[in-house]
């Protein structure tokens, strides 16, 4: 793209969006003009934003031949989607940041982007302003990649920091998060790990060239976490953290989950808080990287979008490269025993996991817990089971 | 550059160079062949590797049609900058790890590669397998910089590592780290934070805009750090860390300085240990940024190398955007003045750095320190004088 000026169209209007606008504001440089910006609700936004032209069709931007490249700013994934494809199929290249769409429907539009020739760019949607998929993309696509591990959810992380950092309680500090604003309008998105499973599928795509659908992951979150969680963690000096994790495993498989893990004193996630996200990546090669930033917030992930527009002015797309690769891709697998942590209430509990090995056990007249070995396809087919029964789970490494 | 195959023609065989091989017969998907490697000694390479092509003539690699790249691995600064300048004259694209040839001839090199339409990359130079002078390029581009701090190098961090946390004498960190093969042939270049400085002088022209001259910064290293100084910092709950730092002062100016720091506990660098790099980039609207990863070691800077490599098949080039922004650029100041821990023997050593003030102040028969508000320009005027009387200085920011 030789233009000048870069005139965007751009939908949805909140945190990210108005985010962007201001960040423009401030970098006449980048000189990237919002044309047109497409929402919803016309009348909550025209007076904030006078000096922009609102619209509530998106055929506005999208047959506008003055429009050079659109950004997908909104919550609604199935509204995205058709945004996005709509964009791709007109040839206008797309920044979007809606990870749920992405991780339903990567597959597609990866083919898309490519027939058509234009570029779909997306490095805001996981970990905000930390750059980890164009890293994956292009600094480490010749390593062999061993695991992609991190806090991917600043809102949760958010909530568990002032547990374990300022000894809150669990129902302060989602009060407090709920209070910042920093909680989706549907919480269980943070919490249960729905947003982190989102950013690890799309990850898994740039690290290891794999696809994996979102509902064949386990993904497990901090919903049910209570005291006696906290206070174990404590007592073994650990902090919990929920985390994704996409790990090459013997015999070319991989696999992905999302859980709370136990996480001692001496790993880089450890020290990571309040709403950043960090990311451990590890090669056979460069060893191990350690990226951290801001995970959540309009000005850090308008940033990342405005990355992207930059990108695209200098032709830059994903490459996929390891999805095209010559060497057999890894299979997913959820067939891997760990050392977890396991929290109920009852022996009837414990049985339902079907532990294979016991290693500690504790019981009192308000709960028990197991430290145990488990398979991790048997957590994914009763996790209902699990969120039913209230049940508490983490992944419990040993140091 | 649209070939398959990519021949190289690999200057240098020492621990990196050796590594690239390796990592290229582990990564046959990358296409890069070492078609001729030059060396000053034939005999000390070719049984090692029988079968690499070896030769001592530069000109077999600048005049052989047949190469596509150049890969400058020498530790000669002088003979790298000939083969550097020599091979973007016959548009043969560079790829060099040479921090000091580049510290000191950026400017030139610059203009040159734009001249020849030719890319010169060097990633690899600065921190190691840390994509840090790549994403300052591209992803944080458009952000209005503030600060660029960090440990910019592995062998002293490893010294100081094993001093605050394995408790070692600075005399047996010090052994270790040479025994090691951590230190190069002359250790003063890590230890008294040239190899910083010129990392440094690097980084601030991708996130600034600005080259600024070696020798026009202060710098400031380890090799006199004692152990009353190790008793200062523990006492205080902190960490001695040598950091390079560039940061923006109000009126526009831009401070450079390479020296130790006493870290506390919540800062991200203060977990940074052993031979890793760490760096903290803070923006206007990302807000922080942390990076860590090995930054020294045949393998994790190879693999660097290769990154280079591979961006340069896609035709990729730094593109020196803040050096031509629009706006003034900052300009160079040693002209701040900072809270720093001053170690000495006698009050004339402390009268030398003309403190503005002085915060606190203790002596002994043996030592004497002050915690005190110096210059930075007044220690670049005395650095000569603060080595001579083997005083020891490290900054120390209020928390």
């Amino acid at each position: 793209m030789s233009k000048k000026t870069i005139n965007i169209g751009l939908f949805g209007f909140g945190v990210v969006g108005r985010g962007l606008s201001e960040l423009l504001q401030r970098v006449p440089e980048a000189d990237v003009r919002i044309a047109k910006v497409c929402v919803r609700n016309m009348a909550r936004h025209q007076g904030e934003a006078p000096s922009l032209h609102f619209t509530t069709d998106p055929k506005e931007i999208l047959d506008d031949p003055d429009i050079d490249l659109v950004v997908e700013l909104i919550d609604d994934a199935e509204a995205a989607y058709h945004i996005v494809k709509g964009s791709l199929e007109r040839c206008l290249p797309v920044v979007t940041g809606n990870k749920r769409m992405l991780a339903h429907h990567l597959p597609e539009l990866i083919e898309l982007q490519k027939e058509m020739k234009t570029a779909l760019l997306y490095d805001a949607s996981a970990c905000g302003s930390i750059p980890v998929i164009r890293n994956l993309e292009e600094y480490y696509d010749n390593d062999l990649q061993i695991s992609v591990k991190g806090i991917l959810n600043g809102s949760s992380n958010f909530i568990l920091s002032k547990i374990f950092n300022d000894h809150m309680s669990h129902a302060d500090a989602l009060r407090l998060a709920r209070e910042l604003g920093f909680l989706e309008s549907d919480p269980t998105l943070d919490l249960d790990g729905w947003d982190s499973l989102f950013k690890l599928v799309i990850l898994a795509v740039h690290a290891f060239g794999v696809y994996v659908e979102p509902e064949r992951l386990f993904n497990f979150g901090i919903t049910h976490m209570n005291d006696d969680d906290i206070r174990f963690a404590n007592e073994k000096d650990r902090r919990i953290k929920l985390l994704g994790l996409a790990e090459k495993l013997p015999d070319n498989r991989l696999t992905l989950s999302v859980m709370p893990h136990l996480v001692s004193r001496n790993k880089y996630i450890y020290s990571c808080e309040d709403e950043f996200n960090g990311v451990v990546i590890k090669g056979r090669f460069y060893g191990k990287q350690f990226l951290v930033g801001r995970g959540a917030g309009g000005h850090p992930t308008s940033s990342a979008v405005l990355s992207d527009i930059s990108a695209i002015r200098y032709d830059y797309f994903y490459r996929y490269k390891r999805m095209h690769s010559e060497t057999p891709l890894p299979r997913f697998s959820n067939d891997i025993s760990f050392r977890a942590y396991l929290r109920f209430t009852s022996d009837d509990d414990l049985q339902l996991l079907q532990p294979e090995a016991i290693y500690e056990r504790y019981s009192s007249e308000t709960h028990q817990y197991a430290v145990a070995r488990i398979n991790l396809q048997r957590l994914h087919d009763v996790r209902a089971e699990l969120i039913e029964r209230r049940m508490f789970i983490a992944a419990y490494p040993p140091d």
